[in-house]
């Protein structure tokens, strides 16, 4: 499939050009810049939802209640669901997203997992590109879904306008939560597994916690099982997208910013490496002051170090 | 205290300027930077051992009595507990330490916490500065110990000559293992809690698990109660320096390349913050493609866009 083809594709909300492109921007495969290039302006900005929370909390079953309500709402879907990368369990996790296929015939719900290659720092740049890709293919909804062990879902935050924390009713999620951050990027507080009882009492924990923080967190009740407290959460998400607007325009910005400021960053890094001047500094003096050779480096960027190179 | 006097202090290995020290380098303060160009070139390289696992694993207790058969072998020994900093639980963590005051009073063992200020980006660059004063403080064993939940486990890698992975026997941390990677960076898994029986069935469990990636880790079992195992840990740790010493000698210099190009990278990015240019950029075309803004931003860099500024 050419590029162009591609794109023509993606414009008109072909799953199976969306996810060629994904595929292109996950695996970093020639030409991907070039493809990414011509996706902007963007035609329209998708809600992002972030979900987090522990294994078997419950998130995919949830994701699949809420695609229900946002179907009926008219939306136009995507998932993605990104996953640890560890060379072990990395394809086991995957089996969660079964209990989604239901939607999978849907053109309309778009559901993809994609593997957290930067595993060592977090979400990496493709995320956001992917996203984009979405957005450019006409996604209005885009439910984030990561699996709550550490820096991910931290760095959620640094994509979704919204982050929801799913946990149950006798979990000893608090700690997680205050431990990990959670506590600073979690909008709204998931009691997930509510039929199982006890959601009244997490709930009033939770508020225990955070009064000690002077916050009031929104905490929802559900049950993914037997579809209750779905539609109150899905009015919930949408309020927060209203009231938080001004909020969430000026996170979209930051991390557009910060999107770019990586690109630029991730350029440096390879002039950095490339540059003879600077790989002759490593090669004579690895043994120096590192704010020395910190200020050689950067005055070869600032000379334009590369011009023997291009231009 | 004069920043003269400080280093006149860490030469003399006093543990008031090496403590003064670290403050100035943890919390920015005005010169710190001046302080830091001065400790170089360091007088010797410690032996940086990372030690990480689930809270409640014991990792205190087996510090402590580590410290025991490292002093018998007459190391001068620093402790460093890096912890996520929570606004809430920041403080609580830190009673662990209080295990190990009985060396508080040995000029030869200097024990210090540190919040993990990158707390949504795993260890600051600060840490690696206080490893460098710590080395410049005549330190030859530095044993930098961190909660595992999450990223701040995986970057220890980045400072630590050796990492050792702290669990015990009926633990679930095979899940934490493989979810958060540490499978790739842990070097010697130490059973602790031997005592509690079952640490067999537990090393067999990590072998099998390990055997699917085929792999053939290390593994200890030891009891910090009592003070079992000890000495076999440590032995095996002066044998692994000794075997791995090409291996870690590669690591020490990419770490300090690390190091330098953060370095680099932070300068880069007040540069691009404050460049009168670039803020134009931002202000004027946040809507443009992000690839043009990255290239326009690049541009501006290369042609030593802060020329206005200084120099």
């Amino acid at each position: 499939m050419k590029i162009s083809d591609i794109l023509i594709g993606i414009r008109q909300k072909d799953p199976v050009a969306i996810a060629k492109a994904i595929s292109m921007v996950e695996n970093r495969k020639k030409d991907y810049t070039r493809l990414l290039e011509k996706i902007y302006p963007l035609p329209g900005r998708a809600f992002k939802i972030g979900i987090t929370g522990s294994p078997g909390s419950g998130k995919s079953s949830l994701i699949d209640r809420m695609i229900n309500g946002l179907k009926t709402r008219g939306f136009n879907i995507a998932v993605l669901a990104v996953d640890p990368s560890s060379p072990i369990t990395g394809g086991a996790l995957l089996g969660d997203r079964l209990r989604m296929i239901q939607h999978s015939n849907d053109a309309n719900v778009f559901i993809r997992s994609i593997a957290n290659r930067g595993h060592l720092g977090g979400l990496s740049l493709s995320t956001h590109e992917i996203i984009d890709l979405l957005q450019a293919a006409g996604k209005e909804i885009i439910i984030i879904e990561t699996v709550g062990v550490g820096q991910s879902e931290v760095d959620i935050v640094n994509v979704a306008d919204v982050v929801l924390y799913v946990l149950n009713p006798g979990s000893g999620d608090e700690i997680q939560i205050f431990k990990a951050g959670i506590i600073e990027i979690a909008d709204i507080f998931v009691v997930n597994k509510a039929d199982l009882g006890g959601s009244d009492l997490k709930i009033s924990e939770i508020k225990n916690y955070f009064s000690l923080a002077a916050k009031n967190p929104l905490i929802f009740p559900t049950s993914a099982r037997e579809d209750q407290g779905i539609e109150e959460l899905l009015s919930a998400l949408f309020k927060f997208r209203e009231e938080e607007k001004g909020r969430i325009e000026e996170k979209t910005a930051a991390v557009k910013k910060n999107y770019v400021e990586k690109i630029v960053a991730d350029r440096l890094k390879t002039e950095i490496e490339q540059n003879p001047s600077i790989r002759a500094i490593w090669r004579d003096s690895a043994d120096a002051n590192p704010f020395q050779l910190a200020e050689s480096i950067y005055r070869i960027i600032q000379t334009g170090g590369s011009h023997d190179k291009k231009d």
